[in-house]
C-alpha cells in the first residue's frame, strides 16, 4: 500500500541549504519525481531549482490522494505558504521560519493521515523558529505534539528518541539537547527504559524483534562497580533487567569508550547512548555525509539529515546532498517503499 | 645521546597477558633487542617466552650503562622481582600486583635518572595492586608520585595529563578515571588552562611549538551560547584565552560531536577533550590496536599499550601485541631514538 503513496519532503528554512539541496536530489535523481513531494514554499522552490540548475520544472499538487507519480525532469510540490519573495540567504528571519514550520506541519498531517508514506525534513534554524513566535525547539518537539494532537493524547504520552545512523553504526540517545548536567539526571530506569522500548519496538516493526540493543553505561567502564558512579547499578542494570523480562535483546551496561567500536564490528545491531555526545561523536567521526537522524517513537516515519541551515553556503550550491539522499533513502526503506528506480 | 640509552619495558601483571606480549614483540622484530630491555620476573619472563615461542633466549643486564645493545634472538631483562614460581594465568594476586610495581619502580628511576630513554608500561591489575597493599589506582598516579619524590616537590605539583593517540587522532583528557559527575566538577578554568599548557608543553618539545589545540566544549553544541550549559562560557572559554595570550595556538570551545571528526580530517594537531569517554570513544572507535597511552607532565617519557591485562587470553598466546608495538615505536618517537632496524 505505501508503495502507491509519496514522501513528503518539507523546505527546510528557505534562507539555508535546504531548498537547493532538495531541488539537487531531484536533479541528480529523477527518479525520486515518482516517490516524493516537497511541501514548502513555490517562490523559494523557485529560486532553489535555478541555484541546482539542470532545467528541473516545479509542478504544483493539490493533494496526495490519489497519487499521481511525477516524471523525471519534474519536482512535485505542494505550497503550504505564499511567499512574496524568498527570504534573504543566510539570514534569520521570522518569515523563514513560520514557512518551515508550515510546511512541516502539513507534512506531519499528511503522514499522520497515512496519504503520506514518510517525512523528511530539511534543516530548520531555531532562532528563525523562534522568531515566528513558536514554541519549539526543533523539529522533534514539534513533530511530538502534532501526534499528540493527532492521537488525542498529552505530549508526555508520546515519548520520541532520536536515532542517528550511519552506514555502519545506530545509536538511539536517552536524551538530546540538554546539559551535560542535565543529561545525567534524565539517566533514570524509567527513561533509559523506555528508550529501550522504543528501540525495539523499530526494529520489530523491520523485522527485528530480536535486534540486539547493547546499552552503554553513563560514566567511564560503566562505573566499575560503583567506584567511578552508581547510576549504572541504580538505573541502567535495572531497565536492562526489565526489557530483558519484557523480550527484548539487550545487554550491558557496557564500557562507554568501547562499545561504539563493537557495534560497528557488528556486534550489536544498535547502541543506546546516555546523552547526546557519548552517541553522536562516534556516528559523526569517520564523516558527516551519510549521517540521518531518525525520530523513534512517532506514530509516523520521520527522518533528517544530520546537519543544519549552513547558512554560509545556502544559494552557492556548494552544499554536500549526501545526507538527505541518505534521509530519503531510510525514509523509503523504513515505508518499505519500492522505488522504481 | 638518547639513542645509547635504551628503553625500558615493564613486564605489567604476570598474571595477564603482558609479559607473553613483551616477547611476542621481541620473536617477531629482534631488532628490539639492541634498544630495549625488559625490568620484570624472570621466572615470569621464561614462561613468557615459552608461550611467545620462536627459541628467543632471556639475557640478564645488570645494569644500564653503559648500555649493551644485544644481539637479535635475545631479550635483555633485568630481574626487578625474585617469585619462586609465577603466578597463576587470570587471578589476581597481591605476589603479581608487587611484582609488576616493582618493575614500573624500578624502570620510572631509571628514566628519571636518565640512564633509560623512556618506559613503556605493560597492562597491570588495579585490584593486584591494592591487594599488594599499594596505594595507587593506576600507573599515571604512581609515575606521579614516583616523580615527584625525583624532583623534591608535591605529588600536586607534578600535574599530569593521559594523551590517548592513534595513527589518525590525539586527544589529551582532563579528567580521567572520575565518575561523569565529578568530570563536571573537574571542568574549571585552571584544570583546562593546565591541560592546555601540559599538551603545549609536549608538542613544544616534539618541535611543534604552534600544535593546534582544538578544544572541546563538555556539553552538547558546546552550550549553545549558554542554553545547555554554561561550563563553556565560565571555563572553557576563559582557559583557552588565558592559553592564547601565553602564545599556544587553542581554538573552541568546540562542539564536541563534530571536532574528533575534524581533527581527525587533519584541521588539529590534538584535541583537549574534557572527560574520559570524549575522548576515548572516538580514538577507539576504529579499533583497539593501534592506541597509544602517552602520559604527559612526568619528568620522563611513558607510553604504554591501549589495553588491559586481559586475564581471559593470558597464557593462550592470542592477544595481539600491536598496540604494545604502537607504545614502543611512540616511545622511541619521542625520545627521539634513531631505530637501527
Amino acid at each position: 500500500m505505501s508503495g502507491s503513496r509519496p514522501l513528503v519532503i518539507s523546505m527546510g528554512d528557505a534562507a539555508g541549504i535546504g531548498p537547493e539541496l532538495i531541488a539537487t536530489v531531484f536533479r541528480e535523481q529523477p527518479g525520486w519525481a515518482r516517490h516524493a513531494v516537497v511541501a514548502g514554499d513555490p517562490v523559494c522552490l523557485d529560486r532553489a531549482l535555478a541555484v541546482a540548475g539542470g532545467g528541473l520544472r516545479r509542478v504544483m499538487v493539490d493533494a496526495l490522494t490519489p497519487w499521481q507519480p511525477r516524471e523525471p525532469g519534474e519536482m512535485p510540490c505542494v505550497a503550504t505558504s505564499a511567499l512574496a519573495q524568498p527570504p534573504a540567504w543566510g539570514r534569520v528571519s521570522a518569515q523563514a521560519g513560520r514557512a518551515a514550520a508550515d510546511a512541516i506541519a502539513w507534512g506531519a498531517r499528511e503522514a499522520l493521515a497515512g496519504r503520506a508514506a514518510a517525512l523528511v525534513t530539511a534543516p530548520i534554524h531555531k532562532e528563525a523558529l523562534a522568531a515566528a513566535g513558536l514554541p519549539f525547539p526543533g523539529h522533534t518537539e514539534m513533530l511530538q505534539a502534532l501526534s499528540a494532537q493527532h492521537l488525542g493524547v498529552a505530549v508526555n504520552e508520546v515519548p520520541v528518541r532520536m536515532m542517528l545512523a550511519s552506514p555502519e553504526l545506530r545509536t538511539v540517545l536517552v536524551s538530546i539537547h540538554v546539559s551535560l548536567r542535565q543529561a545525567i539526571k534524565a539517566v533514570t530506569r524509567d527513561n533509559v527504559l523506555d528508550t529501550l522500548r522504543i528501540a525495539g519496538a523499530h526494529f520489530t516493526r523491520l523485522g527485528l524483534p530480536r535486534a540486539r540493543l547493547a546499552v552503554a553505561g553513563l560514566n567511564p567502564h560503566a562505573g566499575e562497580g560503583g567506584l567511578f558512579g552508581r547510576e549504572e547499578m541504580d538505573h541502567i542494570a535495572p531497565a536492562i533487567a526489565q526489557a530483558r523480562a519484557e523480550g527484548l535483546d539487550a545487554s550491558g551496561p557496557h564500557a562507554p569508550d568501547t562499545v561504539f567500536m563493537r557495534a560497528r564490528k557488528g556486534e550489536f545491531d544498535a547502541v543506546v547512548a546516555m546523552y547526546h555526545d557519548q552517541g553522536l561523536i562516534p556516528v559523526k567521526y569517520l564523516g558527516l555525509e551519510q549521517g540521518v537522524n531518525v525520530t523513534l517513537g512517532l506514530p509516523l516515519i520521520r527522518t533528517s539529515p544530520d546537519h543544519g541551515t549552513a547558512f554560509d553556503l545556502a544559494g552557492s550550491g556548494r552544499a554536500d546532498p549526501e545526507s538527505l539522499r541518505a534521509a530519503l533513502r531510510e525514509a523509503a526503506r523504513l515505508a518499505r517503499m519500492p522505488l522504481t528506480f
